[in-house]
């Protein structure tokens, strides 16, 4: 994956054929684009064309570049219709995401949330990183499973309810909690690797191979801190939600009206 | 699968070559197809030609079109000749599943109840979606299994019997279950995924391969959550069908004299 | 596998280009081959031509038909020397089988039992069922279990014994049992289908695939559910056999001197 | 397998070309030669009629048939040069067979016992079935473990060692135990079979396909058993090892003068 | 992979169509590339004299042999923003691995650390072998899992804070302890080789097959042992670095300043 | 393999057309040379004409046989420069193995001991069988491994230090120990074969397929057997070197002198 400088450079190579506005932030796009591959980010470049094109805009702006890469990354808008009972269950489980995440002292700000339907999703909370990272840390972890848990929370908190809706959320805090277990030992099993090695070991003047799956028995030590971590990620964004209720209907009540929200105003909401 | 909107633009493609009555509401059959792939729906409007055709009907009616998509799903109507204690037992399974959904509260209503024979199934209980859902919820997935139950409770409660034939609605109901516990974070394991993860995790700046099969302990636990929800929806089912076992006699009565019970008569028998 | 109507159907079929005897009763033929396929009727009709007219007659019998299908379903019948204390361990044996069937209250009427090998088989106990059967019952498993017991109960009975020939009633009978427990529901495990499931969910929106083998402990609890059907079912058997001995004996004095008893016979014996 | 009738008539097929002494009881030929193929018996008439034509003689005789069954079995006769101390000890293990044969009840008689070593076997101990066997009893199947047993038993009691020649007799009377326990119903755990089922059942109306590993637990349960039947086989070998020392030195004795001793001598010696 | 010897004599090959500085001393670099194939050492050569001709050197000198190694074996530089906060905490990271092999009693002398970010990693503490070793040792073994753990244990004590960048120090400190438990006999499970074992077994006249994983209950003692054997590592390398936080803090601010450091230096800064 | 009489048929027939010395013993090459292939064999010839070759010898004596078989089994000498440590831990882990096998009653006479390199071990302590073994016993096998721990077990008393060197001692000693328990009834567990078993047993009758790989539980029962057995042959190996230190550091600093010793010399070291 390319990094800022990278994207820069890709982004310069792909945008000479095509004319784009004046006040375009390279800086700006690069920044956001975190993750995007060389090919998505020709992809965003040619999509962001065709979109200025359909308006007979003469030139592509950075409005057009931002819809482009959110059709490469979650699919194109899906209009369908919903009772509005859905699209409040909807709001409130992406305004639990945002502030969550909000009040999550390491977090990024969050860019943009929407109940437009996208592809198989039917919200999203951008939170993009703000920088190409090189460490990531226990703490910033632990707050990426809070935030994810904040969907689930406000379902309950708001419903009494739970949709089969979380549970790709569930799937990546799971994720990124085994990790932390089996790659990173960042758990109460120490400072160990627990996943699979099937390198050969040079020691002295053999080499051995060594086949190493776990036990069953730390395989149940693994889940178990595993259920810890996402456990208490729930507790803290339960905590998070309960203590917000307000500022969490207010954006629920946003969304309603305008399906959209983005970063500006996303912050103007929490402050006020 | 297409949602409403879409079925609705396949059904006016395939129907262009074809004679219907003028008192189609394709916004109904549209409704009620939930579920229907593209090339069913295609299927269906042909077998409905042919089935008209037979009739020397000149024009194809919306019953035309409900019993092709009964052929369509679960094959054609297949004569046998049943003892009257078979079609006893029958009658009273379906009537269970029927009476269980009745009293669910967020269930859809019953469309069509039938003890003849098609495919491999004995009888059918029609309890088709009323719209495209968004949102699946936990008090739903609850109510399924108890409605899935309904057939073998009965069993239980008329004739002290048990048949192999509940074995598709147990495994159905274990199914709901099972994803209620493993995918969907609804059990007391927490919200967890519980399922084989395979993908590669990226964090900050490493790739690491994560295969993430759960231990045995961890699947015990979750076999006993499974054993709790099936076990659940039984006890609800149970409730259900002992106190309204008239309404349940009623049902299964119609049923041996009819054969086939539509939506409008068993709305009017479960009120009386 | 066709039913009652089907297989009377394809026997019509077959039984063109051949002569039968006037009184054959086909509804009775096609009674009695539950379980046959088309091929392994046709292939019967062959063998009972076949059977004919080795013996000169210019018609077809309905006892030649039930020798043929026989021959079809067990092998040819396979003379072999043996001791008279083998052939007496086989006549007790399969009287067991008969009489725990004769006083089973749901198990259909013994049709024939023999002591004449017929390809891998010592002897045989036939206990067709009377009808195309729609429902299986729990209290009808039960009583098949008992039955496969009722050969290894009398060895120990009357010879204080165990052979390896029952190897094969122990297996269908734990095949049974199995079944119980795992697919339908049957046993104290609950109402809760405990075999492999590897389809795709479909709940609201989403697809899930779930993997769902069973627990090691969940499969230990299989196993001491099975280990009870079959216990239970050998203790009825037993009962049965000890109270009837009487009977046993005089049902395998008959095998000893006539080694194949015909159904009218064993219900004339077990009268007296 | 033939069975006796069937190797009779083999034996006559392949006798035509070649000339035999016209004593040759071919009804003893037969029964002796349980367990032979038809190409067994085929190759072993023809390695009768090489031996005879090695030693000019005219005709084929009995002896020259024994012979060649023995080398159609066991592979050809091995001279290899010998301690003293290691011909005693095959001595006392083959002795050690056929000594507790000799006091089972239900065993067949010794036939031959031999220290010539044959193929990868050190001795050998004939004991072939006198008939073909029909029903195979719990009985029987326990004295041939003692038998298998009676060579580790002798190594212990007179050389108050253990050599490695013993394990292929611990693997057959494994092989047994397990047979006993998992097919046969034999143990502790009751009748029930416990192997693999992997066959589709069909109850009713519906096909279930049942994988069916037994858990883990279970298969700690049949080691269990398993161990039980191999101890319980070692204890009574070693009881009638204890009580039978003459005889065991006797026998040995002879076989290491002789190498080999026939039916008639080991019985005459046994008597004595 | 090729000895000192072995080296010396490859680079003398590959040596001779290029020209070195007169002042080179190949037994030095014969020393400092332990590990390396003969592929490697040629590619280092080529990579030295494009290296040399980049700057229009006349003749190859030893540094760009050096910077060539360190290409073939890590890969090519990668300049890349970081924020400040991200290049100390890759600074006292590495400056914990050398500070930990500084006071380790058998470690070899740390030959260069650096924060410039090479392939896929962000920082490199080389601390090559002196001489090729014979025996590998378990003091040696352990003072390797506790250098390992160097940079996790600064994070902790400087930052209270754990990163995803320790995860391959983590793997290979397991990959030693697994390999110490289960391969070498130097854990408290005794003098036995606890690997998978595939071979035939030649014992006395008979082969066996031997397939040999160890039970779950071993594996499970195997994984103990593994996690005693790193966590001690862990507190071996804490108390160093608790003890030598001056050191630490000298070495991590030289780094942030020069970002690499060469053995001299650091020793002189070790000494001062 | 080729027992005595068949190599020296072997070695009979590659010795034709080679001129060899006229005091050569081939009885007593073909003692020496047990386990070795046909192929083995004529390599060896073919090695020691060569070898007689380079010192422009006229005929082949037993020497260069000698040297020719050692490069056949254990490949070609390998000179590497080791650091004296290196060299006194190598002589007294080979010394560790002569003596403990000097002073096991039932153990061949070591033949020769080096510390020179071959192949990818640093020494060898060979201990070729005086005679083609019939019979093996559990006292041999017991010492066997005993000997193999007495490379450790000098490794510690010497120098307090264990060396992965030993890595193959134990893993040959574990395979010893995992066969005399799973495939020879010389262990605790009894007279029971516990290997998996995947033939058709016939018993009777019917043919059964029994695949039988042991219990989880079982396992675990089998690995402390072998533990047992292994920690046993350690102890009684750190008895024998204890008792003996001289003799062993008389050995070692022969070795270090000499870095070969013959079978005649190390008698007479142990005798002074």
């Amino acid at each position: 994956m390319p990094d800022i400088e990278g994207r820069k450079a890709i982004l310069a190579i792909h945008a000479q054929n095509k004319k784009f506005a004046k006040d375009i932030s390279w800086e700006r796009i690069s920044r956001r684009t975190v993750g995007f591959s060389g090919a998505d980010l020709e992809n965003m470049l040619n999509e962001a064309a065709i979109w200025a094109a359909r308006f007979n805009q003469k030139e592509i702006n950075e409005k057009d570049i931002e819809e482009a890469a959110l059709k490469v990354k979650l699919g194109p808008e899906k209009k369908r219709l919903q009772s509005e009972e859905d699209r409040k269950m909807t709001a409130y489980h992406e305004a639990g995401h945002a502030v969550v995440s909000f009040y999550s002292k390491h977090a990024d700000p969050v860019h943009r949330i929407s109940i437009v339907a996208r592809g198989v999703s039917l919200g999203h909370t951008l939170i993009p990183p703000t920088s190409d990272r090189v460490h990531e840390t226990k703490t910033r972890l632990l707050e990426q499973i809070s935030v994810m848990m904040g969907g689930r929370v406000t379902e309950e908190l708001i419903f009494s309810e739970m949709t089969t809706g979380a549970s790709n959320d569930l799937s990546s805090a799971t994720r990124i909690a085994r990790a932390m277990v089996v790659d990173f030992g960042m758990s109460e099993l120490g400072p160990v690797f627990l996943g699979p090695q099937q390198e050969l070991g040079d020691f002295g003047r053999v080499m051995f191979y060594e086949p190493a799956a776990v036990s069953p028995e730390m395989q149940a030590k693994i889940d178990k801190e595993i259920q810890k971590l996402t456990e208490n990620g729930y507790q803290v964004a339960k905590e998070i939600v309960s203590r917000n209720k307000k500022k969490l209907d207010k954006i629920a009540k946003a969304l309603l009206e305008k399906e959209t929200i983005e970063e500006e105003e996303f912050a103007k909401l929490m402050k006020e």
